[in-house]
């Protein structure tokens, strides 16, 4: 069973996860990705994956089987696990908890070599959607606080597997980055009554300096302190604090914005690895005054070494305004 | 001129980084690493690197010549300015301030292939004495409110020079990772009235399953919640707050025991990349009862994915009582 443990000092929380345990020889050379010819993310492999919790499917189409265009199914190796109690516990100055949650893999298309940027948008709208129908699903278990969907791709941004996916993570207690969100623009909102995303887009609208595009209701911004080259925050021009309550409409405009930032960004840095992670409300408080959801876009193409492991300072050699000019030009 | 940013959101800090600012298209390949035979840190090129602050010489010995046993030079590519003042200024809803800070090389050895794990512990020893001098020098400016020393050892730590060599940055404002432990630790010591990490060493002398080794005045553990896989924490066993106020004796026993942990780590993991930092006490306040210095060793094994950059959270596969079994093990 995988083990939530609290760092005493600054109150991180870690999972160790033994489902996912190694010899100390193991951890010696590179993980290697298995050869593409035998994915089991690729259609007629349905049963290499844990059977699936939701497909696109032709209303004829039996669930496990090909046919369909996308699918999401548990992790076959969870870093939580989704039977269980949360039976917290302590050890002296620690404490712990098991490691419970919900650990999903969203296959995004049946393609091996698609991509979220290639695929038309009412392909990545599905994918949306999909998003939207697990974490409303998964909202009915009140152990879980938060749920974060995030995106590795390419082996250099952690991606074990090639074919295009995407994760959700169920989590039992809110992860410190959301909380720390979170309490920085509640203490925002205290002083101004206002929404510090919304007052960023009014501030950018305005001086256009990091504005990559904005359409359909969603603006594709690069932040004013972003910690890596290319940062990209992708946000509903309106107000809008839990992703789980947008329209189909509104999730389509969201793929249309989406997937022409992706092709800008692979236009400018050749198709690079990357990241994204979906920043909404937690779970309890879906309707928040000063909390504006967003993603968060982070292209892998620097290092990240000792000194920002020992200051949580980062070191950025590309100005924002800079990758902003550069996005705006590879639109169309 | 480097640039400090807020961001509005969390509070965290990032260095704009001009000085090593590239165009969009530098960023697609990997960065190149320097041919050896050309390496700028070897004796006989001490007039590649800038003129040297500090070095081992013999008395007779001329400054940046041949000769030296280690050398600390500014960092030709700083990521932080020594010139200037900070000047503060802001931008709509945001923060700013001018990169100032010093940012310095310690060259280790003159010996390319050489190592901290391989030297002579006196060797080493002098090498902490280097670090220490540098703080207790840059203190003197009162731009600054914190020193970072931190090492990236190979390529994939972030290591863009393989001659040995760990690295100094002075900033002038405390590195938010500081300020969590500083915060967390101050809590502690409010409820408690007893330093934190003496606590964690009082519990693992006890319960040994975390415990590496214990020898002349200094301890390694594994920490109880660690980021990383055979992440180790290596700090005085009796209570200190500031790293520069240690003595000779004391570092040259904290050689003995830093020397012994990285050929223990070296023989359990094949000589892995990893990074180190020095978390010590804030320049301006050297004596704290609630802050305990210490140095993270952190091998590079894993990637840091999505699911980290999104939630701070992270998943570690290996417990860390299994990896103080093995760094037990490995002592001899």
């Amino acid at each position: 069973m995988p083990e939530l443990r609290k760092d005493p000092v600054v109150g991180r929380w870690v999972i160790i996860s033994t489902e996912r345990a190694r010899r100390p020889s193991d951890f010696a050379g590179e993980p290697v990705r298995p050869h593409s010819t035998d994915c089991v993310f690729c259609p007629g492999h349905e049963d290499k994956t844990p059977p699936e919790i939701l497909a696109g499917r032709p209303p004829d189409s039996r669930a496990n089987s090909p046919g369909w265009t996308h699918r999401v199914v548990p992790n076959k190796f969870p870093a939580l696990r989704i039977e269980g109690d949360l039976d917290p516990t302590g050890e002296g100055p620690f404490d712990r908890m098991t490691g419970v949650g919900a650990h999903e893999v969203v296959i995004e298309t049946p393609e091996h070599t698609g991509s979220l940027a290639a695929m038309p948008v009412e392909s990545l709208a599905e994918v949306l959607l999909a998003f939207r129908e697990r974490i409303i699903d998964l909202k009915k278990d009140s152990r879980f606080q938060y749920i974060l969907i995030f995106k590795n791709h390419g082996e250099a941004a952690g991606a074990s597997l090639e074919h295009p996916h995407s994760q959700l993570i169920a989590t039992p207690i809110i992860p410190i980055m959301v909380t720390e969100e979170l309490a920085g623009s509640l203490q925002y909102y205290k002083r101004k009554e206002r929404c510090v995303w919304c007052d960023i887009l009014r501030h950018e609208r305005r001086a256009r300096r990091r504005l990559i595009l904005e359409s359909h209701g969603f603006a594709a911004l690069a932040p004013f302190a972003p910690r890596f080259p290319f940062e990209t925050w992708i946000l509903p021009g309106r107000h809008r604090s839990a992703f789980e309550e947008s329209g189909v409409d509104e999730l389509r405009n969201l793929a249309v914005v989406l997937g022409d930032f992706l092709r800008r960004m692979n236009r400018t840095l050749g198709d690079p690895p990357f990241n994204f992670m979906l920043h909404t409300a937690p779970l309890s408080e879906p309707a928040l005054e000063h909390f504006h959801w967003h993603l968060e876009v982070i292209p892998k193409l620097t290092r990240v070494a000792g000194f920002e492991w020992g200051s949580g300072f980062f070191i950025n050699p590309m100005p924002p305004e800079d990758a902003a000019i550069a996005l705006r030009e590879a639109g169309g």
